[in-house]
């Protein structure tokens, strides 16, 4: 639903929040969002999220990591539901991606009211801060951080492009980076978490079913190629003298899509960095970032290989050194097959509802270790994702509402 | 000479000038130099100038477009032998790629002194502002707007990367934005410019010389591509459903070297700029600037054609949309022949002086057009320029002086 979109289907209350978020982080040339962690969009973000907390008389707390909760019920009682998603963009990207989670959670506890549902354990709404990555390069920091998959000192180390460590982003935004790190304590209290999402495909629209419930997520991670060569006068060194990274660089970009489409997987460079960068100098250093995905982590590991070969040799070829680092990697997730299935049952009592897996990480792979974790995806007619034209029909933002009400009713009011 | 050498050969003067430019601007990261227009590194640049002028008792002028002259003699006296070259510098570039011009003209100026010879012309030490069009994207900025080769509107509607304009950054640094323009008058009062240049190439040392006369430049320009896809979810959309413009951009890259190749030219990708320039989204924009260059107009036609042709080819394939601005091109430059001899002359009574060209743009080149115009060249041992190991041996700096104050001496003092 676009912020332009007249009022239909949707609770009026999702229509507000929407309508409030929908000019946060906005950049006006693109017409994307730039909603990059701890930078004041960002703390925009988490204004409204406590305001929304606040309005319904939800009990909010900022936990060691930043990540906001707003609960109904005692956190202490234990076996909590949880919902909710992320409020972060990465560069010009969508409304939905992240949003419509928190958005819908929070009409979801409305829609749960409006039922006269009364919860017997504690539920709560929350986001997770810093999933994209976009600022820091590594994705899903808030959750990563809180269940143990990143040391509070490597976090607090990561930098910017401004060379910004992520300690002092914090400091700056008024979080304290000392208090950082994993928080079992804290996942020992919930029961189930269940993240709602625009699909980043188009799976259920060619089935065309407004809402699914996720299987699991591709194994995928991040490699930054760099590719060395010799800065030069781009009007006078002869080409045989030359030793040209954007040609290996370039190579490199090629075979990456021939190593994906042989191995039915994906393969992306979406961000590249040269030096100096000047239009009548050879670039000294090209440095790619690889985004690679595929349906098992052996078929990830053979493509990322392939590339990398590829880059090797063509690095011989250029008088071009190549360094290959991987920044990040998730395994497969399978999410909690016990959980999945009861999501099916509850939502499936008119007719089946789809069971798909994704390409894309979420906070809920990252928790999916620690407690039973379950995804709902919300239609995409375009499967536009990561852009301004990412988009969900008001009448399926409305459905997956309905739908994560169901669910949290089925598992915390019955 | 690097700023570490130990004095040597060059005149103490040369060896001062040398050592106060060295800090000026310098990456302490890179080793390279960052001096771009109109910025506090450029200004320092010009306080050194103005220095110098005054250490020597010249009379001190900055023209309308922000061009420095140091004036031995009165210039309305016309008829003025000009030398000189710019301060400015590409990103992360050496430190000989225009001071050296300018540092050898001040002590050119210091040994006809020392000599005793007595100019029967007006002499001139000249900076020439924004060479290397680093900031702006259009090479020789200051030398062009006096040849009347861009209009004043045109230029003060330049914007650097981060959408200053030319105006604005030149008011900033204290110029007026609405002085600019042609300078017709200026022009007829020089006799004679003469530029030394650092070689950008290794012709001189693999025939052993340590100066050379430059006979012509080759026609060379700028063409900036647009590729135009989807941005789009790295990690979620098919390969099928992209419109992926790195690969359209990748394969440019590659076709532009082969044509090169095929053509003897050169032809170069050296910048690129992607957006959203996210690691895990497909980009909607990929913008690369190609540098080319070939000893014939018709040579450089052909290789450009060639270029786009495959990017069109590419675009269609992909999916991408191509868009080629050329945004700056100089013709062929011939130096004045019967002053080129006359430089070959005064330097060959020895031993005969090679007389070469190169592929490099200048200031000279800008000129060559309304007023006679040479161009001297110093030895580069490995060729490399706009870089940090951009390097000229002290005993040839050294060279280049005498050799700049034989043709002064020679052309004004005679």
């Amino acid at each position: 639903m676009p912020a332009s979109a007249a009022p239909g289907s949707a609770p009026p209350g999702f229509q507000t929040m929407w309508r409030e978020l929908a000019a946060v982080g906005r950049d006006a040339g693109s017409g994307g969002y730039r909603r990059y962690a701890w930078t004041p969009a960002d703390t925009d973000c988490r204004a409204w999220f406590r305001e929304q907390a606040a309005a319904r008389g939800l009990d909010y707390e900022t936990d060691r990591n930043g990540n906001q909760w707003a609960w109904l019920g005692d956190p202490a009682a234990g076996d909590a539901v949880v919902t909710g998603s992320h409020l972060d963009s990465v560069p010009d990207g969508g409304a939905f991606d992240g949003p419509l989670g928190v958005v819908s959670a929070f009409a979801a506890v409305d829609e749960l009211r409006a039922r006269g549902a009364v919860p017997g354990r504690p539920l709560a709404v929350v986001n997770f801060g810093d999933e994209e990555g976009a600022r820091f390069g590594l994705a899903c920091v808030g959750s990563r951080l809180t269940a143990g998959r990143i040391g509070a000192e490597d976090a607090r180390r990561l930098r910017d492009a401004d060379g910004v460590t992520l300690a002092r982003a914090m400091e700056r935004a008024g979080h304290d980076p000392d208090a950082i790190g994993a928080d079992p304590e804290r996942l020992a209290r919930v029961g189930a978490f269940v993240e709602l999402h625009v699909e980043q495909g188009r799976a259920l629209d060619l089935g065309g079913h407004p809402v699914g419930v996720a299987s699991a997520i591709w194994p995928h991670g991040r490699w930054r190629f760099d590719f060395r060569g010799q800065a030069n006068h781009a009007g006078t060194t002869r080409l045989e003298d030359r030793h040209d990274p954007m040609l290996t660089y370039a190579g490199t970009v090629l075979a990456a899509r021939e190593q994906a489409r042989l191995a039915g997987a994906l393969a992306t460079f979406g961000k590249v960095a040269v030096e100096p960068g000047g239009v009548n100098a050879i670039a000294s250093l090209v440095r790619g970032w690889l985004d690679s995905r595929a349906a098992d982590e052996q078929t990830l590991a053979a493509v990322v290989a392939g590339i990398e070969r590829a880059a090797r040799e063509g690095g011989t070829r250029d008088g071009v050194a190549v360094e290959v680092v991987r920044e990040s990697f998730t395994p497969e997730v399978e999410f909690a097959p016990v959980l999945r299935d009861r999501l099916a049952a509850l939502l499936g009592t008119d007719a089946p509802v789809p069971v798909l897996p994704t390409g894309a990480g979420h906070d809920a792979g990252i928790l999916a270790d620690a407690v039973p974790t379950a995804m709902l995806f919300v239609r995409n007619p375009t499967g536009v994702s990561h852009s301004p034209a990412e988009f969900a029909a008001e009448d399926d933002c409305a459905a997956g509402v309905t739908a994560l009400a169901d669910v949290l009713e089925g598992l915390a009011c019955r």
